[in-house]
């Protein structure tokens, strides 16, 4: 027996109809690569993402189409993404932190017809076009005025662009399962992998952003989506501010301490996201200047794990709460947010901001566990750390392609290649990608729990921990250590250091010092290099 | 193209193991009606869901069945809803205050299988099981100790038929839009019309009731629906509140002040939803106490109109925010909410509790629409009213066996039935009944505004409009109204109050006086009865 509800297809489209029906006078403010900040409404925005989708369809581009952009946070670039899906196209969003050869490779991939691009991205794009024969036309995000000089061919402004169109125009229907939009992860390893995106995962992912123990957005927020659309949809904040009407204040390509700072205060933000980093610099930026953050409440931190000192200095400095946050490309991307359960609501000080170190639970739409390596579930006790394995409605099933097929399951969950432990609330925390784990006698070493510890030790400016081949354990552990300047401490000094924080058997088994520890474009520590040149490291153990 | 993400399908039961294994321990406290407070928890609410599934699997029921429930808000009745969804059966909420040859009517339009009855119901259920002939089986929301004597057949009591089974069930699997729900409408006119809910309305409409602008719940919240699971879902919460893992508190069937205050003290709740009756007991009883509510923090108000006199005492005296909401059984039931947005948050006084007398606005996933007669979309000016149309995933798209067709618009719009007027900002505010409202020379006359205004008049107790015929504006209003106790009021007098007040082409045309107005069991002015008995009445004007 069928339900007699009506047929609503969960399209993107439907959310920008509602913030413009709903919210129409709502603005956002973006800073302009122009220079300017700029203010629009939701209203306005609605009105020229019909003129993006009317123009794509006369100029030729049809539902299925992948249409690229290499931009910052912006309002253009968010009537681009929903001009592209309103008339049946896939966003793709490309990161312009790549390098041109990966960048190529990824569009090649996805044949993107037609780019949406930064007066910033011009150079980046001049060396990348003439490399991928599906590009049709160049759409700079800009005005004439602001056009740059450019030898390429189908290079036309934005502004003049859509004012050929009147935004007459009625989304396109369409089932919800359609591709929606796109975006490469690139791991250390490999070719960049695709993950499609639906517009019904795109719209389920919003409302599950936007509930309570997620980022709990209203519309009496105003948002400030620093991390880019570019990097995992900007958290789904693209979708879920306008969802429930909040005001958005977009960056631009300026995420230095002061321009964060600036948009914080002149536009009272109340809520904001970014990776660690930003806030390192914010922080930073802050405590320079004396100034104070009477605006703002509540910020997601995550991309890579949220040092303490950034939660503990928000909250007893500046009265802002961190949310700690997991998430990944595949999974649109939140996988687990560190909002308070009423089982921890009412501690404090240390006990508090270990709850915080963690990366939280997941919300309704995302089951979690933690397996063996042969997919034995292992318990929820904070403690016994294993692969973490996901799944929902708005996780990959596959990548495009086909790529990367071991990462999922047969019973349909997919591997996030990271480790992790969760605790009897439910509250997960990453220790260790899989491909790093130390595995010693057949239990498992968290490399990132070693660093963690050796990096606490006066005189380390830096640690790496690799696993090594040993005849017994299979591997042991080798911590690759970078000294603070003038500084002396050896081998024996940060092992006794060590003791007591880390299980005996953790211990390393060897340290070694080193001028610098090789990293990825991200600031990641490049382990594949490290362990490639280790690998003829003699363990004194071995 | 499309998208690459996972099959996932909105499933009820997986709100349920999510509140199992996110928030295991939360408690869901409920006022037994064999007399104490009981208290039990989300973990194990979902293993005896489970073992639900499992019996009603053994006793031959299969996916499609309808099971019925008679029953207060308990964890109990919780369980019966999500183990008949779980085994793929479509619970059904029977209303105890019809009459039971109207229940009877319904249950055989709806052929239930099976009916889970309070013992509170007993004597009920005794007059209307004999004829409904597909009634297989009646179980008694209690154990052996409490069974009450019966001469019916097939009566067994709950804890014992689910003792039977040990819950090892794995939930049965199917697609999202299978019917999960049944729930009734009861207009003053025509037979019942069935409402036919599936698993992904009723886990969508979970998802919009929870979002911030909605209700808001969270983890951390302590939720009390008074408003009973067989009056429109509870307003959805017995689903929303274990999505985010709310704890949740029972009302049973006591619903007086005193027993309502009893378990906003002791249980800690910090939010509730109710019709106004409701709140009006409590108010009463805190001013007679003296008490005050320390925890609760906001209240959804919907049903009926919300009286302003309840939104001003429960924020001025204590602290409690209303939020007015409206809805409708073929909505799931939600509408719309009256939280603030920012461009009247910072209102104060009159000019707040002016917004606050709205039904509010509608969240993402429903859409409305005011028309005129001939579908004509009608300004959002907050005084243009007309026929108020909604749709949306969690919106019916037909009565169960196709009743009440006409309600249904070729476009997908349901006609609610009412008439409203939507605000410049969204708010939407009722106005009347479409089969109320006065039409006097092709324009519409509110009767409730004429009812509110005459009510406003020191010596009126009572006040009904309603529409005569008439030669020349086709209708125009006589006002019927109920005199206070010993008070001498007239026509004039009531006339010269109203002018001014309301246009005035909208005063009534005639004034009378009756000693009692009818009442449907709801409580609402039976306008079709006061009609009958006016038929005849000579207009002096006509």
């Amino acid at each position: 027996m069928l339900g007699l509800m009506q047929q609503w297809p969960l399209l993107c489209h439907k959310i920008i109809d509602f913030a413009a029906r709903q919210h129409g006078h709502r603005e956002i403010v973006s800073r302009s690569v122009e220079g300017p900040v700029v203010r629009t409404t939701y209203a306005a925005l609605h009105k020229r993402a019909r003129q993006v989708a009317q123009r794509l369809e006369r100029d030729g581009f049809v539902a299925g189409d992948r249409i690229a952009t290499l931009a910052w946070n912006s309002a253009r670039h968010m009537e681009c993404w929903y001009g592209a899906m309103g008339m049946g196209g896939v966003y793709h969003t490309l990161n312009p932190r790549l390098f041109p050869h990966q960048i190529a490779w990824i569009m090649n991939d996805a044949e993107d017809k037609l780019i949406f691009v930064d007066l910033t991205f011009m150079p980046l794009i001049e060396k990348i076009a003439p490399g991928v024969p599906s590009l049709k036309k160049i759409v700079v995000l800009t005005d004439a005025a602001h056009m740059p000089e450019t030898a390429l061919p189908n290079v036309v402004p934005y502004e003049e662009w859509i004012a050929e169109a009147d935004g007459d125009f009625v989304w396109r229907e369409f089932e919800e399962n359609t591709a929606a939009g796109m975006c490469y992860t690139s791991g250390t390893t490999g070719e960049p992998k695709g993950v499609v995106y639906s517009h019904r995962s795109n719209v389920l992912h919003a409302m599950m952003a936007a509930m309570p123990d997620a980022m709990g957005i209203s519309s009496r927020d105003v948002v400030l989506p620093v991390v880019p659309m570019f990097h995992a949809n900007a958290w789904g904040l693209a979708q879920s501010a306008p969802m429930v009407g909040a005001k958005m204040v977009m960056p631009g390509g300026k995420m230095d301490g002061a321009s964060i700072y600036e948009l914080l205060e002149t536009e009272k933000v109340t809520f904001s996201a970014a990776v660690p980093t930003i806030w390192l610099m914010l922080l930073q930026y802050l405590e320079e200047t004396g100034k104070e953050l009477p605006h703002l409440t509540r910020v997601v931190i995550g991309g890579s794990a949220c040092p303490r000192v950034i939660t503990q200095k928000f909250r007893e400095n500046y009265g802002v709460e961190v949310i700690h946050a997991w998430g990944m490309t595949e999974m649109s991307p939140l996988g687990s947010l560190c909002s308070l359960k009423p089982e921890v609501q009412d501690l404090s000080g240390d006990a508090l901001f270990d709850i915080k170190q963690k990366q939280g639970f997941a919300p309704f739409g995302v089951e979690m566990k933690v397996t063996d390596d042969e997919n034995g579930e292992r318990p929820w006790d904070g403690k016994t750390f294993g692969r973490l394995k996901v799944r929902g409605p708005a996780v990959a099933r596959s990548y495009y392609r086909g790529a990367g097929a071991e990462q999922f399951d047969e019973d349909g969950w997919f591997d996030t290649g990271d480790v992790a432990h969760i605790d009897a609330n439910g509250y997960m925390q990453i220790t260790d990608r899989a491909k790093d784990v130390i595995k010693s006698g057949g239990e498992w070493i968290s490399t990132i729990e070693l660093e963690n510890v050796a990096v606490g030790h006066p005189e380390v400016a830096e640690a790496a921990a690799i696993g090594l081949p040993h005849p017994k354990w299979d591997e042991r552990p080798l911590l690759v250590v970078v000294r603070k300047p003038d500084k002396t401490v050896g081998k024996e000094e940060i092992l006794s250091y060590m003791e007591g924080k880390v299980a005996k058997w953790w211990l390393p088994d060897d340290v070694v010092f080193v001028d610098e520890i090789p990293h990825t474009a991200a600031g990641k520590i490049l382990k594949t290099k490290l362990r490639e040149q280790f690998k003829d490291h003699h363990l004194p153990t071995a």
